[in-house]
């Protein structure tokens, strides 16, 4: 591509080194197919441990906008819909992918990209009166699409508005390394597992070449789980290459088993990449440059002068969000990847 | 396992050392996400090379059922239906996925797992009136679940039934290399891409860890796909590693290019599984068991005492399709890793 | 349309003098809408007392095949599946509609056009992989498509394998005074309602303009209900129009009030319907003509010879549900506007 | 209901006396089923004379929101959207009948309850990219949800940035009655049915029990309609049913032909209704109210106090859609029925 510096999004390489490694060393083994082979039953073992929840079941899903599906119509009877943020992923980068199932979202208004339980109340409320759809499901991403993070606080207080008005919590965690790494955060896998039905444990965006890890807390949800899987075209013939990658990023660094979660390779990776995040929003601070959201993960959302936008096109690869006057918002995303040297080149450029 | 002669399935293992070499070596690099990167542009031009169709636009997909899904309803008005074998894929294996999407499945009789233009034709008539929907979609699979293989004449035919009664021609193609390298067929590439408006060439069974290229022949059906490929959760972030997977594929078995798709690893691991099916059921034959289906591709259909089954089942995969009194119809399925030797091992046992 | 004996279906005039009557003198007056009015609820009430549950909701729609796809896809998650017979209604006369809200109809066998609870036995039984759907539903439609009825004991078994297997139970009532009028049923409102978790009673085939009255007997079922039949678009406006015309069928002949479902112009319209049913079959089975299929209600299934059905076809309206050779089969329809002459007129043309 | 004066709206009584006459007197005639007959064939010949377009078709559906998710859905692929206002009855008071038949609905602002072309411009280049939905169809009620009704000019606007933008454009018409009799507008069915795809004329407002005119203007899109009316259950048995009432609606006030649409009884039941919904409006502006929206078809938007909101409840039946502090906006709808007198002794309760 010509640019020497990354920042684009999570996806623009193919996956950790150990993951490749992992799945390299295994070519020559058989598996069963379909998820009844025994290294996803060792990964779904290890996020039992990790969560404290002896009866959560795992799946393994390619992709993000797949899972989010899967997750968001399986449980829903068709008159039920799902409450999100205006700036909900599955409401603005999935091409109607859930709508698509049956289900209306509604969306409510964001505080820094986040849900409140007040949202949800109120969306509740307004939506009694038979011309009205049933919300039934709260979607929300962790961390955000704007780079922010939900604190157990914030959690809690939605999961108690959900059991109050029957609604089941899903939390998109395409990004969760990034919010459980975050300084913001305080959340346990422990603790995300208590507060939700369903949530995923995303790989793609940290360090698998594909693959989310789908936690279905509650036996009474996980029943015939599978069919749905395999209803949405989710259920992977060779769901053991998912779970492998998993099996790479919950060991260290050396592919050595740990009993914490904090010591494996996916949370190691996520806190080097928000560590990045932190110094780069630093370095725009220091150049002068607004950041557009509290920077609490690996994404960094900047307003910069379309001119430096021109300038940096060259050598740096990064997004636009939203051309205004003079002006745009960027995001810059940062990974397992970048260095710190990285960083001090592109504030070089600022 | 505990097994050592492994005819399960098509997938009981990761991939091709050649794919795996390909996705290690590449581990460092950077690539545009959602298809818009070079390697999944060089495997398209492949492609339409080797189809001989300019125009022809392929999409990569992880999976065998998210891939029919998604080809099924794309392209298909709520009230229209797709015409498949009472064998399909589509009907028995996976969980209601097209009906999923909104449409039926008619089902007509299959003659040794295939459909026939007379089948098709009867079915367009008998769905006439108001009260019925409107086929519109001819689902085939090549090889057939049964594995056999469609002839260039015999698609020929089905393509005109198609084109006489406005019916789009889908070839379902997770086993297309191994029909292409039956000896019962003669169907290019290029003949497949004349027949049929979307069809695919599937990786997961013939040496890719996962994915499978998606060809749409007809631009105007093309137009917005992606939109479509997303909607259903089937347009992966790094599309680039599936690409280069195929890349891998298309190669030969030393990694280097070729002109002729016959001289590509896709075709030689196939090739190879053909001969080891043919093998094995000469070896079933002669030992006295009875075919339940002629062997053309790579899966060998045949009646075992239930006996002789229980006895193999210590150190051979196989599928037991259906038991029958004191006997039951078993497929072994034979790939690109099955040796002589293990043919040869197997014939010591029956 | 020249014709002078009406045998083609039991829709081919508008209704019942009583209900146009009703309907006439009330059309100066003022209800509340979407089936909050007091009509609705005196209707549900008298359906409460005739099938002896006082939890039982009742919910007004404007057709069978919106009442059937309602009722078959409110209570589904996306994976789960309807079991019915192969004659049934949803599967051949109602355009893919099924379907359409994303579930698959599995078919089994029917005998005399009726499921029996080996059929749904064997079904739940062969789908249990996670490549199959799960049966959740199973739909019955009584009298069913080829006129015959269930009995209670009939009824009774299904339901027992239905809670064993936790398949709800849907009866389809486009013709449920039939059944409830033949000699060969034994079933009550009461029984009905017992044995089945949803069934309607028809009112478009017995003397409704339009109108079904869908009976929900689980109140847990019934929890949002009413959003499911806004969410299809079965919830009409004037709800109290299709009430009202069940309260003058649920009234005698001369629109007084009844204390016993069998004293109602409803139960009265359908024992005159099968009793011209019973002598026109008899006429048929005199003049030496071969019955298709037993006749227990109002639908006559008669093989006749093709030059007859062209003679007959200037003078009669009935239909040629498939045509063979020399010979057809005919079905004929009896309602509750035929008389003892219509019959005797026919006999004389066969 | 104890209430002398009806102002709740356009659906509180069954239908206008000649749609009722018109019933009764056909109670003993024989008609075909599902359209075939011939009253439908008349209807849809004079919607093709007031129309001036020899190739539109006419289907006749039980209700509104049946009527817009038929026409929303039938005509899209799985990953187009709908574009409407922020005020559109689709997406406030269908209980999420678009999703259901699985499409997103873009709503956009509005003006005065009205779409403008630079919205629709403005929704289809926001949503180019693989990550959106492709907008396909633009729904607009005419009059709208907010008793609004649009120009020829604005008609003829929309239209065209729909044909730059390959856009269906259909017109909800549920009240397009009140729409063709307003001051404001100058349509006529023929500049309707010249620049709309699909629209429909409303019956259930304007004097029919139930039942919907549903009219495509282009031959193409009508191919194979009925099936997709039957997938939906919007077919219904007793079509000639509705095309009765519309043959009466059609008529003049003493059921005599007309050879102009401005004298069907339709349209002088609109033009009335219309006329006391002025005066109305006129009586609120007198006594001091405000309106909430122009007055401009037969719902009058007005911000009354609560306890005069209170005081009223006695007599009039009106609806709160609104509450504000102190005060609520109410909506008052006046229909064929309304009478001078009733807007008097409105005038002096309030």
């Amino acid at each position: 591509m010509g640019k020497t510096l990354h920042f684009l999004n999570d996806y623009e390489s193919l996956g950790h080194e150990n993951v490749l490694q992992k799945l390299q060393e295994r070519w020559s083994e058989y598996y069963r197919g379909y998820g009844f082979d025994t290294v996803s039953e060792k990964v779904r073992e290890q996020i039992r441990k990790f969560t404290n929840r002896p009866q959560a079941s795992t799946y393994f899903v390619a992709g993000g906008t797949l899972t989010n599906l899967l997750a968001c119509s399986a449980f829903l009877r068709p008159f039920e819909s799902i409450i999100a943020t205006d700036t909900a992923h599955i409401s603005n980068m999935e091409a109607g992918a859930i709508e698509a199932t049956g289900h209306r979202i509604i969306n409510g208004s964001n505080v820094n990209g986040k849900l409140t339980p007040a949202t949800i109340e109120k969306i509740v409320k307004e939506n009694q009166a038979e011309t009205k759809t049933v919300p039934r499901l709260v979607f929300l991403a962790n961390s955000s699409e704007t780079g922010t993070v939900y604190t157990e606080a914030e959690i809690a207080a939605i999961s108690k508005v959900c059991k109050q008005y029957d609604l089941f919590l899903f939390m998109d965690g395409a990004r969760l390394g990034f919010a459980m790494a975050s300084d913001k955060q305080d959340l346990s896998l422990e603790s995300i597992a208590k507060y939700c039905d369903v949530f995923y444990i995303g790989g793609t965006k940290n360090g698998a070449i594909y693959g989310e890890a789908l936690v279905i807390t509650d036996p009474e949800l996980d029943r015939n789980f599978i069919h749905a899987q395999k209803n949405r075209g989710a259920l992977l013939a060779k769901t053991y290459a998912v779970a492998m990658q998993f099996e790479a990023l919950f060991a260290d660094e050396n592919l050595n088993e740990v009993q914490d979660f904090s010591e494996t390779l996916y949370m190691k990776n996520a806190i080097h990449a928000n560590k990045m995040g932190r110094l780069l929003a630093e370095a725009f601070v220091e150049a002068g440059y607004e950041l557009a959201y509290p920077t609490e993960s690996n994404q960094v959302f900047v307003y910069l002068p379309l001119s430096l936008c021109e300038e940096l096109s060259d050598k740096v690869s990064f997004e636009i969000s939203e051309k205004l006057e003079n002006k745009a918002r960027c995001r810059f995303v940062t990974t397992y990847r970048n260095t710190e040297a990285d960083i001090e080149e592109l504030a070089k450029l600022i």
